[in-house]
């Protein structure tokens, strides 16, 4: 693809050409966007033998470059994974259209009508791993907005992702939208990744980072435009005197052991000590059972010799893996220091019979999602009824929590008058 | 007030407090809350003396510097300003309180019932110009909407800021609330504000630049945390073809004229060329007989011998002064061209008595404010019944168009639930 131009120049062509596209995009009717989504997904279903071939070409450079077995996992396409894909962007399809929503309206004493209004962001920078299935989301739920999207994955998943984002494009085509709704960097080189996070003069409005935290951290660092980010879940399960212990027992081993990869998972367990008689030696052994490695405290190791020692790093850690902390707490207000410490402000849950606790830790506690009697595993677009999401947000503002269609839209005032002057 | 602690050590500090206090803050009942804003008000009236006499010393070495008549007008106090200050930490106490708002809830079909509950942001800091009022405003504002602010204001009136925040820490004392929820800056050194940008450790949420073009430029650049900014207002009015000729003038004498040194004065008129035999020169006529220049396109100086050439950089200059640029354009379209070429995405307005045309001005064009057939100098929180403002957002995320109480939160999400697991 290099025709001799730098990649200043290069990523200044995406950027203009976004603008342009998201001017159109912002006006495009719903059945306009959806049958673009509907056309891309036939289009991946049409072309699985060619985008599972370059597929191919993703994985022998990898395996040749040595990497590792959950690497090339989420690296891998097949029918299966290609159907999911098409059926994600099917499901966007199915969703209401945010955009152009009256998300409020009122009327001043003077008469002049005021209307608060969903519209698109603009243009939406995506940088993201080795994973092809996120061009296909990412794009998706980026166009079903209302945005244009300049996507940039990881190098190891090029000629995946290039034969995914060709189907988009060819989706957009068949529905008269413009290409460049959606367009890929189409290069490898990392210094695009550095203009991306410029902001490519203007022309892009916000960056969403998805990876791992090294990633996020140094989009964080670098970004000169807004960045909806998730840097990690350190997502904790306080088991309250008051907990019904059947049920604790079971949200605890849901919170960490469904699936330990997703940042939703429960990292530490917290038992309040006028409970730990019921509930200590119960949930260690669950989860122990269920093959997850308990590291505790010295109260939690005297309730179980198979508990490991916890050092002060592992409040503070996201393993991603089966693996949990464990600690005695001196009830709720005891517990909520300990989450506002060491936590990361994204999904915490109290397992407790007595309201009036579980809504003090409902009120008080700032993480972006707090849960009662229910497993932390639930912080999830798509659990919440957003029909998809593009990531976990941690940070505080615009969106937080899960981001599906509607946070990637913000509003405009429209105001109706009848030649008002301000006095 | 050095004490042989570096500036670093000094920011540190005040950011910790700030984050200790934003947590009591953020669960202050509102009662609690507006007796504090209520302590202050009184203080400051009951202070008059001596605010007024730090004032002094603040004019007097801004004279010997040589500042012009705006920047000492803006500086000045007196008994009636200080008297609006007052009033205006009692208006606030007057506004709902959005922390704890319910802003929506629903029941999945697994039993979970999701609230999305308003919270405060955090910390928040305030960098502003030598205005003392914007001390007692910003505080005001922080605190009813459960922030802890840290306040920087111009070195030029760090007296009168300083007389001013020994009121406001007083009413917090009053009411109980931490002197900390409203820190200022104790210093004028330049590298504290470098300090702030860069969040003193994660202490600092948001940042809010209120001043002119540079400050907020550096703000932007060098920020590592979200910033509410506002760059510039270049608003429109475009004046269509269907326009009422006596409407369009007054609408655009009050745009233009009403007060030329606000974000929302219109500083250009486009006026459209199939209506321009109507209303050309009688909106020239006006606009100069009131005192105003105009700088125009040749037709525009064909139509009035007074007009002056406008040169390309008039369109994207906002003058803040008695000053507009006009030019003939070809229809709605060609108005919204020039806006989005031009613009600040500030505000704009139409006139016209064609509803359709209305209409594809207010949903095609991507402003935080569009309005028909009324003056852009309601671009106002005031004006819009939001009490107050902390200033108007031309950013796109999170608060767009004017920040008040509400602009200043963020929302969490609360699920209740009997158990529930995910499959």
């Amino acid at each position: 693809m290099n025709l001799n131009i730098t990649n200043q120049e290069l990523m200044q062509v995406l950027g203009t050409a976004a603008r342009a596209a998201a001017r159109i995009l912002a006006l495009a009717p719903t059945a306009q966007k959806n049958d673009a989504l509907n056309a891309m997904a036939a289009k991946i279903r049409r072309s699985a033998a060619d985008i599972l071939s370059e597929n191919q070409r993703d994985l022998e450079n990898a395996r040749a470059k040595d990497l590792k077995g959950s690497f090339l996992d989420r690296l891998t396409l097949n029918e299966q994974r290609l159907n999911a894909i098409a059926k994600g962007l099917e499901d966007i399809a199915a969703l209401p259209d945010p955009v152009g929503e009256v998300m409020t309206k009122w009327t001043r004493p003077n008469g002049l009508e005021i209307s608060r209004v969903r519209v698109p962001i603009g243009v939406i920078g995506i940088i993201y791993e080795s994973r092809p299935n996120v061009t296909a989301d990412a794009g998706g739920l980026c166009l079903k907005s209302g945005n244009a999207a300049i996507l940039r994955g990881g190098s190891d998943s090029f000629h995946s992702s290039s034969a995914i984002i060709a189907c988009l494009q060819r989706g957009l085509d068949i529905a008269g939208l413009p290409r460049t709704a959606i367009q890929m960097v189409p290069n490898a080189d990392r210094d695009c990744v550095g203009l991306m996070l410029e902001g490519l003069n203007g022309t892009i409005d916000l960056i969403v980072p998805r990876g791992g935290k090294s990633l996020v951290a140094r989009v964080q660092q670098d970004a000169r435009v807004p960045v909806f980010s998730h840097l990690e879940g350190i997502c904790h399960v306080y088991v309250d005197k008051a907990a019904d212990a059947e049920m604790a027992r079971k949200i605890v081993l849901n919170a960490k052991m469904r699936r330990t990869g997703i940042c939703g998972s429960a990292e530490t367990i917290l038992i309040d000590r006028a409970g730990a008689g019921r509930n200590l030696k119960p949930i260690i052994a669950t989860l122990i059972d269920s093959g997850c490695e308990v590291r505790g405290d010295a109260e939690t190791m005297t309730a179980d010799p198979r508990v490991k020692p916890a050092s002060e790093a592992d409040w503070s850690t996201e393993y991603l893996d089966a693996i949990v902390s464990m600690k005695l707490v001196d009830g709720v207000g005891d517990a909520m220091e300990h989450i506002t410490r060491y936590g990361s402000q994204h999904t915490d849950s109290i397992v407790t019979e007595d309201a009036a606790t579980a809504e003090r830790f409902l009120n008080e506690l700032d993480s972006a999602i707090v849960l009662h009697n229910a497993s932390t595993q639930f912080a999830d677009g798509g659990e919440f009824g957003f029909g998809a999401e593009i990531g976990i947000a941690t940070g505080k503002l615009h969106a937080r929590g899960p981001v599906g269609v509607e946070q990637l839209t913000t509003f405009k005032y429209q105001v109706r008058g009848s030649g008002q002057t301000r006095p």
